[in-house]
């Protein structure tokens, strides 16, 4: 496979000074996904863990339900193709992709949901008793950050951890941020790891599109030292997910769902606002 | 239309306080692109500066080519959906949407491109002949983030300028980066603003799909604080576009056509790697 960084000659300009130099430059390589023969979607990622991301994207799609839902999968890595073979896949699914979640009251739906897919695979996590106290959002999130190396030395990717409260259980990145998931949710079929119990640990925005992923994954807790979308957090109310952000220099911010955070059935101080 | 931010009710911790306060959170938008009726695309966004995005989206896909190509496009807001009617529609490049380009050779191309559609409408930038110091490119940068205020209030968009020398001409933001110069794009288009003699600066990582729309606008010079990819730089070579990443604390990269840049074109200085 492709590596994940490539070396390049840059200038840079600096205090005065030019330099000429070798920077590490992440890649990105293209895939595109067959079923049974029929082109399905084109990728764009960081190569690594191919088989894993392709077989948690299809999982978030509907189109398998789990691992073993897989007859066979190979790599073309030269002409960019994964063909997979499946006497399993759910043919309504593969219709219905990119299709509008529409109700038949007023055209858009009054849902959260975006596409007809994503309403259907979405788990609702309401009853999932996972708890976490706030100390451990620190300390998750800084473990996450440490193992991410490429990040470090690129700047170029999202990172993503599925975390137990022992720390990260599997860690990736890529440069799109979905795929940093779907490569997650792919180790965790083909492992048969439990999710449940864990918490996603993301660096990126929270985009009603990673909130679906989380969702579809069946994660119930979320954490990112970044922003969430009004439109994340609709749905994060509506699946049962608890949504934590900003998490960053000592404060985080509690989105939704808080009764899993430990302090947050103590009492709290209201602001002024 | 909707507005872009809204107030939330959060609950924050950090040192060793809870609070409950108000906090502002980016909205999302979504809406369904039908091109004489027929639907094309369904895109997430921030409602703002729709009809110029839904321009810029259709020019960079070669699906019209100047403002004037549009007969009439109207917004059904409450149901999502944008209708253009255009009789200079080039079906060509409807078919071509989402499909890969294939060389005849090894499948897979060699050159950067991904798909057809942007191997056909991306420009090739070569002869323009705008250049900028370095030290523009660190005073446009901070002007840019000093325009991107729903981003200091959220931190959840993606701000994009195309500047003169003298600074922004015109500033967007949207949650996906793409909107971003979609808006600016549409912009230009719609008023007749000249491109070749400017610059982009933009605030996300500079990936193949960012630089292939800088290329579509016709802009031969993109500025970002953050990193490129191996992808959209080898693209930038083909297409002739300056690419100075990272620009921060003092600093910039030079990644590609280093020749528009003075200083550049003076000795630089070999440092050991």
């Amino acid at each position: 496979m492709k590596p994940v960084e490539v070396k390049r000659e840059i200038l840079r300009f600096g205090n005065g000074q030019a330099e000429r130099l070798e920077d590490s430059i992440v890649t990105e390589f293209t895939i595109t996904v067959k079923v049974n023969g029929e082109e399905l979607v084109t990728m764009v990622c960081t190569p690594d863990y191919i088989e894993e991301m392709v077989i948690g994207y299809l999982a978030s799609e509907g189109i398998i339900k789990k691992y073993t839902d897989i007859e066979d999968l190979w790599i073309q890595e030269k002409e960019g193709f994964v063909h997979v073979k499946t006497s399993r896949s759910n043919s309504i699914y593969k219709d219905l992709q990119g299709k509008r979640y529409l109700t038949s009251c007023c055209g858009a739906s009054r849902s959260g949901f975006v596409f007809a897919t994503d309403a259907m695979i979405a788990k609702k996590l309401h009853g999932v008793r996972t708890e976490l106290e706030v100390e451990d959002c620190f300390r998750l999130m800084e473990e996450m950050q440490e193992s991410a190396e490429l990040f470090q030395n690129t700047g170029g990717v999202h990172n993503a951890s599925l975390c137990s409260l022992f720390g990260p259980v599997v860690s990736r990145m890529d440069i799109g941020r979905h795929n940093a998931l779907d490569k997650i949710f792919g180790h965790c079929l083909k492992n048969d790891i439990s999710i449940q119990d864990k918490v996603i640990v993301f660096s990126g925005r929270i985009s009603s599109e990673i909130l679906l992923k989380v969702a579809k994954i069946g994660c119930p807790i979320v954490l990112s030292k970044s922003a969430p979308t009004e439109l994340a957090l609709k749905l994060a109310d509506e699946l049962g997910i608890t949504t934590i952000g900003f998490i960053r220099n000592g404060s985080l911010n509690v989105y939704t769902h808080p009764e899993r955070i430990v302090e947050a059935n103590n009492n709290v101080i209201e602001s002024q606002v």
